[in-house]
């Protein structure tokens, strides 16, 4: 650390906390960061200081955490940093997403007035609130009558987790709220412009969840008024503001922002993103043809391309969604370490767990011990890995998990096995789908808690995608993503980064060490991936009968 | 019990012990009983003061045991009633088959020459020997080539635990065991000979388990010659011997075995059965179209015909193999209680083994009191019951278990109820099978302890195949059939019964209690059927390629 270093702050909210991250510009290092989870968390239960009980699928939060979370976060780094606030020279924003609020024209959230803090709809909708199906469901069944061309960019269907269905369920049920709303915005988008004064929408959050496109915009009015005559005014009003790269100049940090936490008044803010897209620039991935894998619970691919190609089954295609000047694909796999979870709270026996315990590991650790001591095709399974239903190639979260193979012997790990196996033929089919497209797919990236801990998971996937794997060289990979975008909003001239190519190369980075298919390996997966694609097209393409009867029956009760 | 009634012993062999019990004769009352652990239990690791390792596979046992379980447990019940050996008027032998063994012509064993007593081909082979495979293989291709007509009283495949492969087994592995052996024959004819001095064959192990029928006697010299040139004189020699039906007398207990046990000298006894087949008798059952199944580990089921009907995918249809003047006809599930072993075995989690053992239940136990509160169709799965291959109706040991429906809310109840849901899915195709090829199955029974002792299983047994199921009245129903048959080898002269119809009706029974089908379960399950008989249809029928590809996979490592 010299004293003529610069520095940019990456904040990454997620679902139930912020993390701001402080990082030297020229290389991206990490210097110090900060945490702070939100004090209202998600609330699925009831409001805050309100008995009445919230619907199923509800998920809620009170926006003024996320400004707590930033005032917090950044205080308690410029405080125990030696880092000067003059060395500060630029702040980004990533956010998960779709959480969408309803706020007067100052900004000020619609849940933070007294007439409407009881009301749920007033407050910030979170990604996982899935109270709005019903509206979802309308607005594809509609969005297809009426041949709607945005339809073909998310692979057919819009999710009831994305801003329109929302927007539809808060019209519906809370006309009051809605009407009274001067913006109805991401709250990444709110949380950007409580700091710089300054309201903008970036073409992440805008093109993956609100059906933007830089060429169109949003929808077109007729169509959003046969959604619900109110939204007659919705683009002129209430999402009425610049859509912007993610990369630009939001704005500068207020004097009031400025009194709250230390930072210096006048330091560039970045648009910002989403918060797996921001990845993509943490992974100093810049160019076309690299898919980058998120693993958490689920998996969310991000994969760059210079043209436009058609590709079903995706959850967006968005050009400059992700990188200025790319078309960015996002594709997802519904269930992953979910998965992994379910098998060891559903299916590990007694004498495991006692066996884990004895050795002083986790019963995770302890069965992935004996997972990763098998061959390939020892445990005489195959599996779909829908769980938790498929999200790309074939869009239905109807579709459920299967396991084919078992008998007498067959053991835990075996099971288990199966399950990664799935997981990883269930990407490569992805991979597939993108290639038969004409979208390339030549380098392959993995970030997120899984890839970085679990190194079977990471060769197995080498082995099985028969391509080299590598891993994010930040544990921080998104709010370093966010700090990369803050390098590009304040420019050259203060020490940053002319474009966001540089930047993401001089800042983004992967782990020297990667993983290469083993031969052996690859070719036995080869036939258990022929399995594999016969029971995804029995069950998911050709014959979907079995698995949506179960789930009516089930729904029958 | 009087003075003037009359009793007879039924003495069922099992694969680890014998056990012998004394019914009354009027109505099948139980006296009392005797068990006998075989000292040598199952040897299929080293032959007894032998350190060779044997072949994997290997099952052998000491035939001196059975005569040691004889001895003793008659002994035991005769010193322990007050019955008098006067009134006991018949004995009758069932014996798991098959278990074959070579002996001299004086009965003697050849495991019991000293010369032999090194050679595991010496010994008696029970069932589960399966290391005859490869002479089950040449001997079912041999079959097909020439066309044989026995097979299709098989099921069209001749298994490794069968008679004639376990003799091409001595014959080519130890042909101076072969040569040497003046009989080879099942434990069972040789139990029964070595108490009443005369050699039998009873029709009903020579039927199912050797090939025989009753018209064609065994299959001809021919195609015995085309397994092994030596077989030129196996049915001339070492076969040699009546076969009668199982009520036939077969004998009269010896001065020496009247000795050795405190029996009298001149009580007749039966020809004896197979111990799966006497629990027809044992359960009262002599008509067409009543089904008995023996719920065990695996389930077997045996029906009796009027005439003969080709039936495809069973076990074996033998006239009066069970019954005279039936044909009867066997089929079978391979997995059944075996299911159930294995999901506590290897799938009940670390929470439910400590519920259950804080309620001071067994884990089966527990784990049955959550399944059973379950709704049809609520587990939202559907399994296919063949974790150990399936018997009837496809005939095919490489065959493997499903579940399909599988997502993160997945419970271990919802899968434990699948698999008994699939197991009674499974016997629905069975009778199914049997009705479409013209075999009526008009009245349902069963037998065994998970019959006896699991209600819930009986319900949905009664709910899914839409009818009533009876129980078996005796917790003895094998050794009670074999006591059925010794009151008809004993004759009314003695205090018997003149044939096996009236003898079934007096002393087997069923429960008075029985299980009726729920209308409500009725019609879910019969949705729920359709759904497996498609999954039955695409992996047992259609397309077998991905069961059989895993297990070759599996194989090829």
């Amino acid at each position: 650390m010299s004293l003529n270093s610069k520095y940019v702050i990456g904040i990454d909210f997620g679902t139930l906390s912020g993390r701001a991250v402080l990082f030297d510009v020229k290389d991206g290092s990490y210097i110090t960061s900060a945490t702070y989870d939100y004090p209202n968390g998600v609330i699925d239960e009831h409001l805050p200081g309100d008995s009445k009980t919230l619907p199923v699928g509800t998920a809620l939060q009170n926006p003024m955490d996320y400004f707590e979370t930033i005032v917090y976060t950044f205080k308690k780094i410029l405080s125990e940093s030696e880092v000067s606030p003059n060395n500060i020279i630029g702040v980004g924003v990533d956010f998960t997403a779709c959480s969408i609020l309803p706020c007067l024209a100052d900004s000020t959230p619609l849940s933070e007035i007294s007439e409407f803090k009881n009301n749920p709809h007033a407050y910030c909708k979170i990604w996982k609130d899935h109270t709005s199906q019903p509206y979802a469901d309308r607005l594809n069944t509609l969005a297809i009558e009426r041949n709607e061309t945005f339809l073909e960019y998310y692979g057919g269907k819009i999710s009831s987790e994305w801003m329109l269905p929302k927007i539809m369920e808060i019209a519906e049920l809370a006309p009051e709220v809605y009407c009274r709303a001067d913006y109805i915005l991401e709250a990444g988008d709110w949380i950007t412009w409580k700091i710089c004064g300054v309201q903008n929408r970036n073409s992440c959050a805008a093109g993956y969840k609100a059906v933007w496109n830089k060429y169109n915009g949003y929808p077109s009015d007729d169509f959003l008024i046969s959604l619900n005559p109110l939204f007659v005014d919705l683009k002129s009003t209430k999402l009425n503001a610049p859509v912007k790269t993610p990369d630009s100049l939001a704005g500068y940090i207020t004097k009031e922002f400025s009194a709250l936490t230390g930072l210096k008044e006048g330091t560039p803010v970045a648009v910002g993103i989403v918060d797996g897209h921001s990845s993509v620039m943490g992974l100093g991935i810049c160019e076309a043809g690299t898919m980058i894998d998120i693993i958490g619970t689920s998996a969310s691919h991000m994969l760059l391309c210079n043209r436009y190609k058609y590709v079903p089954g995706i959850c967006g295609a968005v050009e400059d969604g992700i990188i200025t000047g790319f078309i960015g694909y996002e594709s997802g796999q519904a269930g992953m370490g979910d998965h992994f979870q379910w098998f060891v709270d559903n299916a590990l026996p007694f004498s495991y767990h006692n066996k884990a315990e004895l050795l002083g590991i986790s019963d995770m650790e302890y069965i992935f011990s004996l997972v990763e001591k098998l061959k390939p095709g020892e445990s005489g399974l195959v599996a779909l890995d829908w769980w938790n239903g498929n999200r790309s190639t074939l869009v239905d979260s109807d579709l459920s998990g299967i396991i084919v193979g078992m008998n007498l012997r067959t053991k835990p790990e075996h099971i288990l096995r199966a399950l990664c196996e799935a997981s990883a033929f269930g990407l490569r089919r992805v991979i597939d789908n993108y290639r038969s497209h004409g979208v390339e797919v030549k380098k392959f990236c993995a970030a997120g808690g899984i890839a970085e801990k679990n190194s079977f998971l990471m060769q197995l996937y080498a082995d099985i995608l028969n391509m080299d794997v590598y891993i994010s060289g930040s544990s921080q990979s998104a709010a370093l993503g966010a700090a990369i975008l803050a390098s590009c909003a304040s420019g050259p001239e203060r020490g940053g980064y002319g474009d966001v190519y540089s930047a993401s190369k001089s800042m983004g980075s992967l782990k020297k060490e990667y993983f290469k298919p083993k031969k052996l390996n690859k070719d036995i997966y080869n036939q258990l991936y022929l399995l594999y694609n016969k029971l995804y097209d029995s069950f998911g393409v050709t014959d979907k009968s079995i698995m949506k009867s179960l789930k009516n029956l089930q729904k029958s009760l």
